[in-house]
């Protein structure tokens, strides 16, 4: 997304009405809304991919549909959340054939019985130019269990599943939501702060920083990086260093959490034997100073607003 | 909605995902879902504009905001809810003007805050040849208060809030959902079918009939005609026929329902104290014969699937 963006929601959330369920609004993973059920919370969440901008018009329909609905169950594992239900607006060309709409449908069918979710409903539209999918969606969560991204506190660790880099090479089509391990995470570490990666490291790490009021340290040899990032930077010499892809490409979907430091070696070895194939890594620490500072072979760096790297 | 559209819907809600939560899936105003409230259940409902197909380019921002909710906010009037929270996806050309969407905000933010309800957040996306509008909301509604599609029975009067017909004059953009209408029917009469008018009402009230298996008989004398579907008339010899538009024209937003013919005269004389200034009128009977019959001055009649006039 371009800064443009950012700050216009800023100043068009500033002022939003209110209403008392809840509980939390917008600038988070998902909204949380406390609905009256005794031991849960209610996640709300929306999230729209468009032709041309998150895929392209040859991508198998099937795909197309997955990930509409798992960037939206990225969100929910993002907060400790369960999914519960799903509505699908679909925005048509005129000339849709009805035969790839329903190979759409097949890829979130298949994906929401996989993590038990209904689809269940929604609305079709006309948008003549391209194809558009928004989804919104219900989720739940034990009530106080839900996660943030404002509670990072400094000497926290800093932690990141997965590999980071060149999903657009393949794996924003097939990445898998985090939801089994969002949810082990909030249910059995103090977990301060979450959210999803969807537009970079880099980038993404400043909203738990500006909603926490800190700043981090990264690590440079610690960011683990996608073989996709590393081969992409091999094969084209116009692409991104490895680090830098790992640190800006964006469309990860993996969890970026932080911890109090104390719990950081206990949590890798219990994930170890509760995620042996998911890769975690510990790529940091929060600062009480603002701002990001990345530490490599180069010394130091600090990280600006746009993902990119300066000297410093 | 063009009928190649309500096929697909038909073909791919078929054998949608399930969940226990979820009571009441596609094909209603709203989905129900029980979430585990003591008292209440939850409505989940999701709708769209899109410039040039539900707005023009020069309507005001304002309007175009109104519209975006206050349509979602309609679904859930037809289900005897209470709104409760909001997302807002926006869809933005490449060269989007803030102060344009601020003003859109601005529009949605005075209808949220008059009716109660949150805008809790929201995405914004880029969809570059026209601005499109996705909301989704959340409401509430007293636990077995809901009102489905799919309880009319023979016997019923069939009644419509306000005056049809000619929306598109202007209305449409500027309408009332009839929220406090529709709480106040399902809490106080047995509402046995109850959907807004979004299609028109030839087409729309089909929904209700399938969903229940009955058929209908409207008089023709006594289907409101808004006062603008009458100038237009006048004015354009292009025109529909008054009472053509008042079942065919779409987006009125008004109410249609169902009750035991026994309460109608209650209802009518109840209604007057209570909603003075909206017109309700009595239009017709539910009928065990499939299909609708349109009795007036021309004898009896067929309406058609796409809501146009056929003699017999």
């Amino acid at each position: 997304m371009v800064m443009k963006e950012f700050e216009l929601i800023e100043r068009l959330t500033a002022g939003l009405p209110a209403h008392p369920a809840v509980l939390t609004g917008a600038g988070d993973d998902c909204a949380v809304l406390d609905l009256g059920a005794p031991d849960a919370l209610t996640l709300f969440k929306t999230d729209a991919v468009v032709e041309g901008i998150h895929f392209t018009a040859d991508c198998p329909p099937e795909k197309i549909g997955f990930k509409a609905l798992a960037r939206c169950l990225s969100d929910l594992a993002a907060m400790g959340g369960t999914p519960v239900a799903a509505l699908v607006t679909l925005g048509l060309k005129r000339d849709f054939d009805p035969a790839f709409v329903e190979a759409i449908y097949s890829g979130m069918n298949a994906l929401a019985t996989r993590v038990g979710m209904a689809i269940a409903g929604g609305e079709t539209t006309t948008n003549p130019e391209r194809l558009l999918i928004s989804i919104s969606m219900i989720g739940s969560v034990p009530r106080g269990m839900q996660v943030l991204r404002s509670g990072a506190k400094p000497g926290d660790a800093i932690f990141v599943t997965g590999e980071l880099g060149g999903s657009l090479q393949g794996r924003h089509l097939e990445f898998e939501p985090r939801l089994a391990e969002g949810r082990w995470l909030a249910g059995n570490f103090k977990i301060h702060a979450m959210m999803d990666l969807s537009d970079g490291l880099a980038g993404d790490l400043r909203h738990i920083l500006k909603g926490s009021g800190v700043g981090a340290e990264l690590l440079g040899s610690a960011i683990p990086i996608s073989r996709a990032a590393r081969l992409h930077a091999r094969a084209e010499s116009s692409a991104k260093p490895p680090l830098l892809a790992a640190l800006t490409d964006g469309e990860d979907f993996e969890l970026l959490f932080t911890l109090p430091s104390r719990d950081a070696v206990g949590l890798l070895d219990a994930w170890k034997g509760q995620f042996p194939g998911v890769k975690l890594s510990c790529i940091g620490k929060i600062t009480s100073r603002q701002g990001i500072t990345l530490r490599d072979k180069h010394g130091m760096r600090q990280l600006n607003a746009d993902g990119y790297v300066h000297f410093s």
